[in-house]
């Protein structure tokens, strides 16, 4: 088939209708060097041309051909949302047709244009004449439809078809998918309503993800009622429907919750399309809510890698203050989900605090996910593996694993990598607002006439961020607005000659605003002071009294115990009294920055057969003794990529 | 029917056979004053009395009637081993018929005799012709057997089946359900074997328990191949033959474990049923894996308050060290297993140390998990429930449930309740050890001449626990061995008008040995220091560095939030360089003696949207101000008896 790319202009996963109340609109930063080239990158080499063979193996194509009937067997995978990984693997493939396409360059792979077109006709010849698709449903219920709307899932698919579906449309100017999840979305506005409204079901999916979908597919067609759709979903959860757990974020209503709670992926599309449904909408209530559950989230129930969910077993939110190391869940799927909501925050409010924690949970508990080789993963992400620990394999693994039973995050990462240049950065009638640095252009639109800026940085390696202005109106002041990190202690800011320190150049909520009129040429460099730091807890977050961990710029370190030979890592404490060193190492782990920390390895008593004992038994503090060790802490992200073994990432003090 | 009872002597869950090579046997203590009592009388007066009103409910007792054929209807219940409920519940109406029988007093349940009876003949009703009897998969796997032995838990249900069987004819020397349960035993025994031995099936069962029973049944009938058998299935766990997890007690042979791991009630039964055959056999590589995997399991996997099983997804243990507070799982029957095996180490080897975790476990994990007026239960007992808990509901909720859609705990808690005497004490050739202390009469068994000691005590309020010789051969020596308990720092003992103290005499492994003859009369007192005290944890129980927790005598204590107005728990230090004061409460929980210490309330900074700061943010340690809190502290076991709140055990120190 003839690749007839229209060639519109690049557009991400969030694009703003004409009437949304936002204070920002998304711009583009094409990355093409640098920390997260690197990254993307591999996504584009490794990952992303390898999914079509795993979803092959899997199974999950093998269904698509069964549902239209030009294959024989049984239906393959554990899970009634298998379909999703296509979808999700379709919307990072789309992401990435929208760039150059490196996967087209090898030799081994199929290119990738044809094996998006190729599984675009699966996907189509699946769908059913009246636009229904579920090939757990079609295949291994007889075609019952939405008898389970608690675990089935069939609205989630839903959702992320369509989200594929605008990414494809988005990213090519074709209609082949698009067509596909209109079918499905019309035939959901058709089955779906409030009672009285001549829909006859009313209720929602245990899983919200088909809400912000639908709101997308309104910005991507101007079609009314899928905003509507979409509004009717969000509304409806809280009231019972599914039974009234928390769960199923079925407990309360969004706009009378007080803090997240629940699944966490769940409660994380469910706020990004409350968040959608305030941009376009200009409800208040909704944008209280969310205003509201973000901050009762990020200050109580957020871990330091930005990861989120407190409990394996129901994958959910816990207690304020209750973040457990070893048992961090952290989802890879509910970090990514996480940034998907907190950058629908950072449009709607223009806040900078939200471009904090994305740059966070994007460097940390996010890219942990995914291997350096971009071959193996992580569904959970634990801020700690024991000494002893005992793996019990299968997707909550503490290793890396090729492919999961639920295989929800791989592809998930793909599509995140893939569109990550949307992401970045924004515009306004006034200037260009730079959230997130990269080495590529950031290109936005003041209204009537378009800024580029081109930025050079070694982040988060090295902290200067150098930015020229390719593109200005010549006549015309704006703002060029630096997101100074929330982490950041020290930095100084050079505008053409000018040297000004944060003295003279104060942040204001955030953001550093350098206003002016600008010409081509003109130069500003940023300086962002790197010094490795380290950070304790709220008093209330006991799993870390008395601990501290290590931290620089937008990165959070870790102990592997490859690198401290001689022992295990528990029994290990850092002198906080002596002074943290840099170590560069281009030849460790893809070339990171490492901390050298003065520590050294507790004598524990022996404790028999009861690890308790009476003060008066172990009277005073008196220092404990211990060989000195040398403490090399890497990047969160590039731990598990050597062998196995324990990690922490919070370290007692001595 | 009349109550034929052929009164033989009071024998207890574990009956040691003739050639037993322990180092002790079972002695029997009639309780029938004080602490244990009055939880006794609760069992006996309420829980007990209202079990065949749940078990009709929940329609436990319709299954019986409906796999006989007396009853219509849908068969009730979640799970395939609904009928342990039922069974559980006759074994603790057993033990409980072997005493005096509070419940026959009262007015409004039947006498218990007669319920006993009457369900009896619903269990024998429903056994198959060939001795199968399981009504789940009786009703609705329409008889199809032994497909599904990892999830199945057939043989789990035979198990207690014929532990009820064998307490039955214990306390009454009737056969009506011996004989159930031999026909039982015996179909099982003709259907599982190697392969090659002539037995259809070679397999174990997903949850270890029929195997403890099987030794029973061979102790009670002296059938050879019911031990036999039980050593089958002990030895085939660990090869694969459940697919190789953990969780079923499969990854690796016990012979060659290192530590307890998976399910904690599955790894404990499995466990006490190895040292039933150790001790039965003189196998000495199972009494050698039985002793070291205790050792590491109280070592390094037993929360406080004798808790086990770290995780709530899989009910299983953590890796060591991880010993979370509001995440220990800590289920209620995983602390009976616990005593059970205990004991079982303790009679095979004669140490003192199994019945220091036997008290510990008895006085705080396990009595957690029924509430004082015997009416309502916890399934996991945590160590903390935080501020601003939201509670899930269902079986593993934070609050106290009147019954359990899993209700494996409720009648477990019965039966060892009812059959507590026989876990106390002990007696050799060489003469009485005393491993528990109530009021009662302690009778052991010389070999050839019996004793009795009379025992009055206040314990654990108190600390003296006066000894009266009632019953002694005169010509001939023998050893008092009092237990003296590993939390003990300070004891003294009077025998006759002599006082002696720690020095003159010393204990030896844990045991106070007082050597002499005898005559009825003689008295001894022993005086154990109760002083309340703070205890640290292991320094690698990374969940309570900085904290203390208070204990007093065998008592774990906390803090609920109803003592302290004014706030949340979460804020609270502390002080520990101020003495502890003790206070008996008779108008508190049913008479308890709390403990009152100094503290505050810490003023914790803004944290603004984010939990974590630089230590340089926050320098120093500086001392936290904050309003002066007086800290009243309750036995661990007596919470969640008032009202919905938090608690913690472990308490920041200031």
């Amino acid at each position: 088939m003839p690749r007839t790319r229209t060639a519109p202009p690049a557009q991400g996963p969030v694009r703003l209708g004409p009437d949304a109340r936002a204070a920002l609109r998304p711009a583009v930063a094409g990355i093409d060097a640098g920390f997260w080239h690197l990254r993307r990158e591999v996504n584009a080499r490794t990952s992303i041309p390898q999914g079509p063979g795993l979803l092959e193996s899997a199974g999950n194509l093998h269904n698509l051909r069964l549902a239209a009937g030009t294959a024989e067997g049984e239906h393959q995978g554990a899970y009634p949302f298998v379909d999703t990984d296509v979808y999700k693997w379709l919307e990072a493939a789309s992401w990435q047709l929208a760039q150059r396409t490196p996967a087209d360059d090898g030799p081994e792979v199929p290119p990738l244009a044809a094996e998006v077109d190729r599984i675009i006709a699966l996907v189509a010849g699946a769908q059913q004449p009246d636009g229904y698709l579920n090939t757990w449903f079609q295949i291994r219920q007889g075609g019952e439809r939405y008898r389970d709307l608690r675990w089935g899932h069939e609205l989630y698919c839903a959702g992320h078809l369509i989200q594929a579906a605008v990414a494809h449309h988005r990213a090519t100017g074709r209609d082949e998918l698009l067509d596909v999840a209109r079918r499905f979305a019309d035939h959901l506005d058709s089955v779906f309503g409030l009672p009285g409204s001549g829909r006859p079901i009313d209720g929602v999916d245990g899983h919200p993800e088909v809400e912000t979908a639908l709101v997308e597919l309104y910005r991507e067609t101007g079609e009314r009622r899928y905003l509507d759709l979409a509004g009717y979903f969000v509304d409806r959860y809280g009231h019972g429907l599914l039974g009234g757990e928390a769960y199923c974020q079925d407990r309360v209503p969004l706009r009378e919750a007080a803090t997240v709670e629940g699944h966490a992926v769940r409660q994380l599309y469910l706020l990004a399309a409350a968040t959608d449904l305030a941009t376009e909408t200009g409800d208040a209530e909704l944008r209280s809510a969310a205003e509201r559950l973000w901050q009762a989230m990020t200050a109580t129930k957020t871990h330091l890698t930005g990861g989120l969910g407190a409990h394996h077993d129901a994958e959910d939110f816990g207690d304020p203050y209750e973040l457990p190391n070893e048992r961090a869940y952290c989802e890879t799927c509910a970090a990514i989900a996480s940034v998907q909501w907190s950058w629908r925050m950072a449009l709607l409010t223009g806040e900078a605090r939200y471009g904090d924690l994305i740059e966070r949970t994007l460097y940390n508990g996010f890219l942990a996910g995914v291997s350096l080789d971009g071959e193996r993963w992580l569904y959970v992400n634990p801020l700690q593996v024991r000494d002893g620990h005992t793996d019990t394999g299968g997707d909550q693994s503490a290793r890396r694993t090729r492919w999961f039973r639920c295989a929800c995050c791989p592809p998930n990462v793909m599509r995140l990598l893939a569109g990550l240049e949307h992401y970045l950065s924004s515009s306004d009638e006034r200037g260009l607002q730079i959230h997130q640095y990269v080495t590529g252009r950031y290109r936005g639109d003041l209204g009537s006439a378009p800024v580029v800026v081109r930025a050079e940085t070694d982040y988060p390696w090295h902290g200067a961020v150098s930015l020229t202005v390719e593109e200005t109106p010549d006549d015309r002041p704006w703002t060029l607005s630096l997101r100074i990190p929330q982490w950041c202690r020290e930095y100084r800011v050079r505008r053409g000659t000018r040297m000004y320190d944060q003295t003279d150049a104060p942040v204001t909520e955030g953001w550093l605003r350098l206003e002016g009129t600008w010409a081509p040429g003109d130069q500003v460099v940023l300086e962002l002071g790197l010094e490795p730091r380290l950070t304790v807890a709220d008093p209330r977050v006991d799993a870390v009294r008395g601990c501290v961990a290590i931290e620089r710029g937008p990165l959070v370190y870790c102990l592997e115990q490859v690198d401290h030979p001689g022992g295990g890592l528990d029994d290990l404490v850092i002198d906080t009294t002596r002074p943290l060193a840099v170590k560069h190492r281009p030849d460790l782990l893809g070339g990171v920055t490492t901390v050298v920390a003065a520590g050294h390895r507790r004598q524990l008593p022996d404790g028999g057969w009861w690890p308790y004992r009476s003060t008066e038994a172990t009277p005073g503090t008196a220092p404990e003794a211990g060989e000195p060790v040398e403490l090399t802490a890497i990047p969160y992200y590039a731990w598990a990529n050597r062998q196995n073994g324990s990690m922490r990432v919070w370290l007692p003090r001595s």
